[in-house]
């Protein structure tokens, strides 16, 4: 079985380094001047900031005509051409968690288009969702979102993220920092 | 916020006095005499013999209609009468968790009748879900539910799981551990 868990520790070293860390919403994190990804256990690494953990999961809300959709057209993070990265922790309101599944579905996809917006910029961004809401107490994030680009993409992602940020979905996120990087040669 | 995370230590001591232990499919769990249910941080107990971690979530597949249902019949865990008490982890499949939200859906409700089932058997089962796939890798389990009842509803328990059992969700189940307990005085 391929790893679901993920470590995105903000430091003083790594494969993508960091140009810009803007907050959004809500508390923001500690500057770091790059980000190492790592699979399975917690790494120990010097010169840590912070580390947001997170699992690949089973789709909450997709469809299976969607999921087809998404399948055909998806690329995998990590092709070598996609030397721009960002890294998006958003967390949820408690009101959109006491949502019921048809409320949230309502919100998600027939009002705020969330996979329909996201197919229109395939495969050019790529994504990865992690999910950290249920790792336990308290966690700083719901979700840590990745992306990866090419140079010449980086105007659709500003667009993608325009309109996601635009939707009613987006009212009910009270924590968002978007960190941009770029790939080290 | 109330704890979420739970854990389930399987060991010397603990509230509940383990009477049976029996694997329903798949690889059982060694045998333990006491079960001790605790919040937060991984408990240090002597005489552990295994740790089940679970977090309680938002509800996944249930609609509003439904929730409000539940809501209006159902107890919490923990009522001074009901001094029996069962824990069943179960784990799905990699065919379950590969089917879209809507397929899941069908086959939990449309089809198996996961919530009007346990509708019928409420306020005298109290249930508690809790979440154990997203906590990382290689979970041994995907949820561990805990039920308590009082001593009159031990024939309507049997019935309740033995119904989920006939389900065509449960055949999406490839790990189930039946584990009955009583309260100590």
């Amino acid at each position: 079985m391929s790893a679901r868990q993920f470590h995105f520790v903000g430091g003083s070293s790594g494969t993508w380094r960091i140009t810009s860390m803007r907050t959004v919403v809500g508390e923001p994190l500690v500057a770091a001047p790059f980000l190492a990804i790592t699979p399975g256990a917690v790494p120990a690494v010097d010169g840590t900031r912070w580390i947001l953990s997170g699992v690949t999961s089973n789709d909450r809300y997709t469809t299976r005509g969607e999921k087809d959709r998404l399948r055909a057209t998806q690329a995998a993070i990590g092709r070598p051409h996609a030397n721009h990265g960002a890294l998006i922790p958003i967390r949820k309101t408690g009101a959109w968690w006491g949502l019921t599944q048809d409320e949230r579905r309502a919100i998600f996809e027939e009002r705020s288009r969330h996979t329909q917006v996201g197919l229109r910029y395939l495969p050019a961004i790529a994504r990865r969702l992690h999910h950290c809401r249920d790792l336990g107490d308290n966690q700083p994030f719901d979700f840590v979102t990745l992306f990866d680009f090419a140079d010449a993409d980086a105007g659709a992602f500003e667009d993608l993220v325009a309109a996601l940020r635009e939707t009613e979905e987006w009212q009910y996120i009270d924590r968002e920092v978007d960190i941009r990087m770029v790939r080290e040669p």
